[in-house]
């Protein structure tokens, strides 16, 4: 088994469905280069069967709209002096803004640098659906 | 501190310069994407200082000279049933057959897709240098 020991002070993101993990850290972390952080991918879950585990040893803001669009079932904690402090859960964003484009070509927001995209959330359906706030169009959200 | 328990079977990438770890994981390891994969990333080294290290639960014949090129300070540990039975440092390839592109556009082997790539190491002058055995221009391998 690829376990890893607990971090003293940083950020645990669990439950990554297996596959995600890379791309999180790519979309979400590459900022925090110079921290430790372990990437486990692949590993056992009771619960997913397979999953992908990021440990980060640096606290930040993370972004739980973007994390929630990946994947929503993924857990976030918070640790601190080795104890974990905060437990939250990634949810789909009913309302988003930025992050993703328009899929109609000739929506505004795909023209204009000012318009910037603006969703709600139209329905879950495998992936999350989002109406474009200005066109109108259906967009599925894919990473 | 992020440590990892010992995998049983399997592939210990070691003392990688930190930030080549996840350049090394696409190159080599995106393959055996469904094997547990720990990867760690800037962890405390007392060699280096800083470094990233890669656990992989699967074995197989990893490619010592892409390896070489990418970082000749790699080693490679082979585990079987918890213990160590293999260890190998990653050297500079003396002559490189494919792998990479000669710097040289006119050269025979970027316009004839027979005519594979074929190197000798010329000079190790920070990054590794080799000397074209079609058209004797020098290139500088990077990542």
């Amino acid at each position: 088994m690829l376990e890893v020991k607990g971090i003293q002070n940083g950020i645990v993101i669990d439950h990554i469905k297996a596959g995600n993990g890379l791309k999180i850290f790519n979309k979400l972390l590459s900022e925090h280069i110079d921290s430790p952080v372990v990437l486990l991918m692949n590993v056992d879950s009771k619960a997913l069967g397979k999953k992908d585990i990021i440990k980060l040893a640096d606290v930040f803001d993370i972004d739980l709209d973007i994390l929630g669009l990946i994947d929503h079932n993924i857990t976030v904690n918070i640790v601190r002096d080795s104890k974990i402090t905060d437990k939250r859960k990634a949810n789909i964003p009913e309302e988003v803004t930025g992050l993703f484009n328009c899929i109609n070509p000739r929506c505004i927001t795909n023209s204009d640098a000012y318009a910037v995209p603006k969703f709600k959330l139209y329905e879950m359906n495998g992936s999350a659906e989002y109406i474009c706030s200005y066109c109108e169009e259906i967009t599925k959200y894919r990473l």
